[in-house]
């Protein structure tokens, strides 16, 4: 183990201002274990605090801790926990309920409103050397499921969420608009779901390749079109109207479209967020009974992701495109930030080279 | 039964232009019962049509008899009928798929682009002396439910479908926006469903002591407050924000109250129809899971409505405060027009008197 | 407050020993609150715990505190309780999670197979005069619900899942069978949320009299008949198969009618529990999909309930049928092993004489 | 077209009486096609009425045309038919109901008690030259959709109702209890539903050999367990027990088997039928609040079905393992009686030799 204030951790002082500095390493509670950290993927929410301090109402007011998308090993366990031993590989949910209040009690606790998670000021995230977490929302990993793997759980809960949110389920077509990271989970996570056929859409061609690979079954490169136009096009490939849209770009137009695109009685889910105006047409939603629905973060996703990845019928791997060592984290923003790859991994543990 | 060429209706001929006209009494087909009408109330809609000759798409080209709230007796039967027989009083449901089409074999056939509805062009209403109508969607009045009570299911109905998929419960606190008649049915339905309590908003004192009347706990007249301040009004009134809210207007502001009001993981149901283009706080919703649900009329609501009529638990009679004789249609609509009282009820048969 | 010792509780020190033993005042914890308890009413397992040291796998090794019907007045808060103050009447919910499973993370924490729950081996119940318990599942009781309301909560909650686990919703035709204090609130509950009319059955006629007390619309004295000849009389009264049959008796035959009383497509579910194993139609229930769900205590229904008291919407009053001051426990218990009245309540607080 | 009488039938004339018969091409209604069938498959349900001329209370008092898993071609359409053609090639759904009763109106015909479906009596069965069948229930196939997987939807539709029933999602652990068709359908569907493992189980190493190759994750050959026994094996390889298990055997100790198999919360559906009583430990599942679920056919699969089969996500193909023409019938119930491979399909259609 590391000496104390051995904890490189990647921190923003304030708007603009991101460093790598050394911490103290933490001491586990009574409910908690201590983590070295492996694999901790750079979220565009990461990226965000780096360049604004803010993400709308959540504004740092202390430096922060960046990072979320994380796994790492069990160094030491807390004097309550008994389902984790040192040496368990873990990837750890970076939302932790911190009282037991009636979202909790009703199985959404992402919904509570005093909940703990990393790198959200004022908590801080775990991209760093040494973290301790609530040994409950640390689960372990099987043999086959690498850390990157269990980094990749946090984004590919953003799918899991958004699609059961969503219903899909055997036989849905389903539109996902935009081909970002979380529009490729979407992709993967709805094939999974028993979707027939996906159709997502995207500015860029390159970003439409990646989601190809990942399963989409058809893809529209948009410039100019109305929404409506837009909707029509994902009508006319997909043989029928989807009774599922999944949109990922919170832009006006885009939702828009996810409206127009939506078959009588489906959902439009909501996962990209924009301007907190939007102006949509809400009366061809209502009288079609086309449901609009969002999401905060997620719940219960961890078991399910892992046993997928276990099984071996999800493959995450071709979502990582890059990685740096954690000395390198300065480099690694700026790739992230110039918008290259799909996700990029920092890797935590000097002493372990193990995806 | 009348002679052929007796059967009064209320027609618009165009914008504009209602009138009394004798129209033919129509032949039951082999699934049909002809009826003679009893009690037909005035809906809003059947106003618009009168003034404008349209509603959003539905666009008259023909004449058309207006009414669909209504209630009858059988006088005559189709050779494949055999659940109901002359002499049967029923209620009208107004909708009747022409195709057992995805929507209809999934169980919502409201959704069924095809279907047939009374007073929407282009089919015509039942707001005259005798009108045919497909058994499958009629329903056998008790004999403790009256007439009026039978045509008062339609609107009713719009207060089922709409709590129904609120998701109203044992317990629920309640927000319904606007306290027009289906605001009104909308109280009704909720405290019926286990709400335990039920805030109203109006521009109108008198509205709102009709809500009071007929069972909210809480009213807020409005005036001049902002979305905000009518979120923050309803929280204070419940002691918590509510979990469900039924918004019935169909203004912008409301919609934008009806978010901010609504608890996290709620939901908000729009039955008020306004402008087709809205600009609403849609992150706010997003983030706090508010799903945005709309409604296009009902479906499976005849039954629910007439068993909870038959056990005497709901209370609908103090919605009718005017009645007019059939032969009187022009001075009724008139009345409604000045939005004078809540139900304004026709009565078609000149020889029955009963309510 | 009591001296340390002063604590009079109720205890079965094995099967068949029933005693008031003084005990030490317990110290809450940082989460806890100390409760000088006010209403605790006497459930039929209280008394199986003194007959029989056991109910199913639950087996006293050591002496016990009965009582988990119950609410009292905060005396004492813990270091970490902000939402309680002493001087605050609370109803309390007697599981209380013991850790963050896989069920509390979904919000079915009474499946928690760790769960502490008062007055089951090995844990104490709150039949004495103070009492600890974890401050997130008390609830405050507002001035116009009575203790005793506060103590009916556990009971009435019973109720409460299991309906909302039957999905009783509005114009429900409902059957419950046995009409003993736990299918009188399942008739409450089940009117509650709008359910069209209720059938009962039981043995006695005094039971059912207390059944259309409480608002039961029919009711049925069983002798000897065959299950399928229940069924039948449920059907005829209701004028239809009921969609949901409430079973509270356990009993081998009437889990029988529950099956061919139920119409295709509704529920049955299973409240009262009897022999292990039970022969029963399966095929019948199977080739009509009528689901068969069983219930295990309750969960997320305090708040439910709470609302719905203090709304005044639902009366358990009646429920009330004896009452002892803590010290005549013993005559109590007697009392009600004799199957006398509904509800038999202890009062513990000699100083306060509300009920 | 054939001449008239020129419709080559596969008939039961009474029980253990199964013959090649003539009969009249049928002419199809207004709102019917007429079909020149290609491709039948034969279901044990065809085998039972050969051998017994009954199924439960569905007794066979005429002759029986059987054959319900069938695809074929449009050849004459009625006067009302818009959405099929002659030439068009499609899947037939046995059952089409009557009536427009409830069950219908709320989306679960297959409930509908005057449904019709082919090859129970006493309606006949399209395993024939010439069969004219609703419309409606005629579903056009793609044309990289054989007619043999057409065919398949049948049972393949019963995979999909059980499993949606049982709520299999991203992540699930099932079980399926019976390695025959229906247990291997089911295996296919929950594989393609999410399920992130199955394990299932039979007497016969061959049949779970073929459920391997369907996509099963673990097998176990049952030989003298008892039920607790193989519910104990069940979750040692599983890891954890099932959320979810799927009876297809509807063997007693198999359902004993399948309750205490399940994970708490979770659900057990009954797909397959034995004996009218069956003694179940109904307090072990009711307690843990495992729903216990049948199924009746099948409602709203095709469109599901067909879309999946377009995807080529699916691959029914290996289920095939015999074929005859239809001339040679009698062979192919021989071959299925004996119970040798898994799907013998009939050839109907001498013109076509395409699967």
């Amino acid at each position: 183990m590391a000496a104390p204030g051995q904890n490189l951790a990647v921190v923003v002082r304030r708007a603009g201002d991101l460093r790598l500095e050394n911490r103290p390493v933490p001491e586990p509670g009574p409910n908690e274990v201590l983590l070295r950290m492996h694999s901790v993927g750079i979220c565009g929410s990461d990226v965000h605090y780096w360049q604004h301090g803010r993400i709308g109402d959540f504004v740092m007011k202390d430096p922060m801790v960046l990072g979320h998308e994380a796994s790492g090993t069990v160094v030491k366990v807390g004097s309550g926990v008994t389902d984790l031993k040192p040496g368990d590989r873990v990837a750890i949910e970076p939302g932790v309920p911190r009282e037991m209040d009636e979202f909790c009690k009703t199985g959404r606790y992402n919904l509570s409103p005093t909940i703990f998670f990393c790198a959200t000021p004022p908590d801080n995230g775990n991209l760093c050397r040494y973290y301790k977490h609530s040994a409950n929302y640390c689960y372990k990993l099987p043999d086959n499921v690498t850390f990157e793997e269990g980094a990749l759980i946090e984004p590919l809960s953003v799918g899991i969420h958004a699609c059961k949110r969503a219903g899909v389920t055997l036989g849905s077509k389903v539109f996902v608009s935009g081909s970002g990271p979380i529009g490729l989970v979407n992709v993967l996570v709805a094939k999974m779901m028993g979707a027939a056929a996906v159709v997502i859409t995207d500015l860029s061609a390159s970003r439409l390749q990646k989601a190809k690979e990942v399963g989409a079954d058809f893809t529209i490169q948009v410039k100019n079109e109305t929404p409506k136009e837009v909707a029509f096009k994902v009508e006319s490939l997909l043989g029928c109207m989807p009774e599922i849209t999944v949109e990922c770009t919170g832009v006006e137009a885009c939702i828009q479209a996810g409206i127009y695109a939506t078959r009588s009685g489906g959902t439009l889910v909501l996962v990209g967020l924009g301007p907190e105006m939007v102006t949509v047409p809400i009366v061809n939603a209502a009288v079609r009974e086309v449901d609009i629905r969002g999401i905060f973060r997620y719940c219960n996703t961890w078991p399910v992701a892992i046993a997928l990845l276990a099984s071996k019928r999800i493959n995450v791997k071709p979502l990582v495109t890059h990685r740096f060592p954690l000395e390198k984290a300065l480099e690694a923003f700026e790739t992230t930030k110039r918008g290259e790859g799909v996700k990029v991994m920092l890797k935590c543990d000097p002493t372990d080279h193990s995806p």
